[in-house]
């Protein structure tokens, strides 16, 4: 029973039932994603782009679909099979039914020499191209003589398609989280993140029946995805977006990362900043260290205030963009992780983004049961946070900015929050 | 003779004459230790709060005055006794005449369990309760039996006394000093503060007929008693503090205290900075480590340009708040170092708050006889601190900017200053 | 055949050529030193100031020149002979044809104590006086008896010269390079710097025909030299002056150094500091620790954008202000690495100061050959200094800021600008 499960657990589920779609920057298996993710929020709504039409500097690809592929050697043997792992096909492989010998065969073979157990992850969208993806120890043992190679896939005139789902606030302000569709069969670099964009907003839905903030989530192919809605949306968002994340690798528990905007000093940046306060190994990298499509939303002339979450970044981690990438790697744990980070991001924004205390001076504590009434050195307990958050609610300084300033995690600044107003001590 | 003593023994005597008063936030105690404190500088001003008064969020409490107390042992054999150390009550405990046994009397005393030799300083200040302190020793010495417990108390309406004297300068800009006078028998976290502000007032008027600056001085009961004087002078002292000090635990010789305002950028922050480089064992504490009444002038919609000035600071020494903050630790010595720093920031503002040299380029120092004649490498001597204060003596850094930028004690800068100023080498 | 020589070569050819005028403030070797440079570039423009002239706070001395001088035993042995050595005679000594013994003599010599072997370099341009400089170990070997002093040197009125030379380009915006021509016989500490300003001109006009920007190049004698130019062109050097360096010890090959302006951030700051990205042994000293012009032109009211640039630092190599700063030291390849610094920040302002890229988000820069079409990890080559440029490349960040942000050299982001300027993806 759905209901039963934990919210980790849940969005282990839903990434299991999606690992098999052959997804690529377009085609059924990204259809059929987007699909599934529609009959979990089924207010995604669904955008179209055609091949061929101008996006920015950019052009939206061909129509790409995969239905088998396969190497063949004369002797009946069969290698690369995309029906057992679709990593076995290069991306965007244009359709192919040739015989050929080994030494013709190998330069469309792709390995990671270094990783010789995974079959890596390789594509040439924007070259017409051929190729295999298997493990260098696979490659090593492929007899010599005959194979016949069998790619049944088309590439031509078609559609691209992202998604996006809009959940209204009281404000225009909005909220802005970007996750990407467009990997095959790789857990953490593809399915940890819409698997928590959908938990997020489930989440969001539930507790907040009308926010205060609104909140926008979108679906993309990577790169040319987010071009594409960008090239629809971008007066829109620069007007709205206050704060924006992009998520990506979500799912292991190894780490929790922060990529900074191009700048490192936005909204986002400091939410983020402030929610990983005391968590185990936090990683800062700087926008030179960028991968993933904060690439787009920061670039000049876009500069949404956004920035990148993971746990262990892409490209960190060695499992990354191989067979490897898979659910030894990711968990319920680590998704849930995730999801409390952001969770945190979210209450705090409907919690009170300015808070400002409503008295001069410090407030009188102890009258309220707030601080003991007995006063001796070593026996306060931990009333810091409470009178820290006190001396920095100014109404000038974030919750953000409070949470950095007295180095307390964001949650934990939340709850004074809620305490302080409920013995009404801050401005509504 | 008075005369004889040195600055710092003259504030050893007035401390000493003030170490037996029963101080408290009220009560005979605070009242003759502003009187005493008046015999110094006789154009303090007493300023009464009645019991019930609102002052901001925080309510003028009940008077209590103190005149006797002890637990006596059926034996005949008396403990806690008031007369013998004002420590050994709790502050603000009600009047009390009972007979009880030891298992009822022991959760009335308090101990330092980790400093079993010392009396701890406990207070009780807004719930009515009753207690004794005393060292974890004699504690464990009490006998079994029937106790009698007297505590010759009044606690009720009445009034609580703070005082403040203002030296009037050529300018509305005031420089402003707190310190407290609320702590019983405590040389350190008590009488350092009054007697170093009784000093440096002396100081100012004996050597500024007529300063540049206006110079205010307040004696408070530590919190309740800041929160009083705002509440009555918060528009006045926002229009005209332009820098300020918490005087606190300033007589002991270990360490050179800076805590700093709440967003640690103001001319007070800057100017205790440049007060302090090069010497001995200095520490800077942010806001986040405040405790004293920085706490109620640096508050939110207080925002005074203030911060925190001790030797050791509160907290950070083993005798704080005990009856081992006594004259062992606090010395004429420490008390002197003390009166030097805030010398020196008097100094600077009454030489030349933004020094601006008046020709362009670098001054000839040579033929004004301010630098040697022969130039060859290694024969210089050190007129690095000469030329670095001209180089940012230009009207727009201040003295204590100047001091900071060119690492060189504030008071090496204003001799510099005098030096320049003779030969007419600054804009007046 | 001069055209063969390497640019090295040619800046050691003329500093050997120049290594014998009896260089000072004034006089016929700073006079012939200044012809020598206007054989090189031969729109150099001198400039006379009349002794006793009044440049703001400084007076123009009087002209020294000096012809001879030698102290002669009574055996007849001559010692610190001028015409062995000029570093023998103090710099201004007066007119002196006496006779005196060994015991009268010792207080007008001058060694190094601590560097025995060499000849210091010593001045006393502003007290009358005479003297001699000598080795320590040669002092130590002067026998006793009587002795002969003879100085055939003139000092009274005369002139003192300078000389610029501007380039003018497309912007009145200047780029301004300061040298001198006061020392004599010593490479680094002197030579280095106007050979190199003699080069950098050279340059300048080879390449660009019409710069975009105006280049102007000073020759002063140190302090009154840049006193003096800036008393007559003040004005018209804070209008238009972007950017500028002190050019000083520029011929070694040891380490590259900054000496930052006054306040550290100008516009020449950055540039440098870009410029030495990733060059061995850069060091950045702060404005205390300046010593050459740099102290005239950032002086407060002065304050042009101007930063100091050495190989080694002025006083921080041991041959300083000796006879041992020579031709062991100063090099082709010390010269050159100054020269390809220098070209790298004058060709960073004629590509482009602000470049802008002109799409929005990331350029496709596949379809241009910019960047491999098939994607695998591991795989891409060093294509980050070009993303890391396009992601700043957002017409607020100058060149300079780009180079320091993405923490490539300079000279990448030169290309880098060209490249993409080539495929029409930069705002011109």
């Amino acid at each position: 029973m759905s209901e039963l499960l934990t919210d980790g657990e849940r969005m282990i589920r839903w990434a299991k039932d999606l690992w098999d779609y052959p997804r690529s920057l377009t085609g059924h298996g990204t259809h059929a994603t987007l699909k599934y993710l529609k009959s979990i929020n089924n207010d995604l709504n669904l955008h179209l782009f055609k091949s061929g039409e101008r996006v920015f500097d950019w052009t939206i690809p061909d129509e790409w679909n995969i239905y088998d592929a396969f190497i063949e050697h004369e002797s009946g043997e069969k290698f690369a099979k995309f029906s057992s792992h679709n990593l076995h096909i290069m991306g965007y492989s244009v359709p192919c039914d040739i015989h050929l010998s080994l030494s013709e065969l190998l330069p469309h073979i792709y390995t990671q020499p270094n990783q010789t157990d995974v079959i890596p992850y390789v594509t040439s969208y924007y070259a017409d191209n051929w190729g295999f993806c298997m493990s260098e120890k696979d490659k090593r043992k492929l007899p010599t003589g005959k194979y016949h190679v069998v790619i049944d896939s088309t590439k031509g005139p078609g559609t691209m398609e992202l998604a996006d789902l809009v959940i209204e606030g009281d404000s225009n302000d909005e909220i802005f989280f970007s996750t990407y569709i467009c990997h095959p069969s790789m857990a953490n670099n593809e399915l940890s993140g819409p698997v928590l964009a959908s938990a997020l907003i489930q989440y969001i839905k539930h507790k907040y029946k009308k926010p205060k903030y609104t909140y926008r989530f979108v679906f993309v192919p990577e790169t040319i995805g987010s071009i594409a809605y960008l090239s629809q949306n971008l007066d829109k968002l620069q007007d709205k977006v206050i704060c924006g994340f992009n998520l990506s690798c979500v799912g292991d528990e190894r780490s929790y990362s922060h990529i900074e905007s191009r700048m490192g000093d936005t909204l986002a940046d400091k939410a983020l900043q402030a929610a990983l306060i005391g968590l185990k190994n936090v990683v800062t990298y700087s926008f030179l260290e960028r991968g993933s499509d904060e690439r787009q939303y920061c670039a000049p002339g876009v500069d949404l205030p956004l920035c990148g979450f993971c746990r262990t970044k892409y490209g960190e981690y060695p499992e990354y963009h191989t067979s490897a990438d898979n659910f030894d790697i990711v968990t319920a744990d680590g998704l849930n992780g995730s999801l409390n980070v952001m969770k945190t991001i979210i209450d705090a924004f409907e919690a009170n983004l300015f808070p400002k205390i409503n008295v001069k001076c410090e407030p009188q504590l102890g009258k309220r049961g707030l601080r003991p009434s007995v006063s001796q050195k070593g026996f306060y307990g931990d009333i810091n946070t409470r009178s820290d958050f006190i001396a920095y609610a100014d109404g000038k300084h974030s919750i953000f900015d409070i949470s950095r300033k007295i180095k307390k995690n964001l949650r934990l600044v939340i709850e004074e929050a809620e305490i302080l107003k409920k013995h009404n001590l801050l401005n509504p």
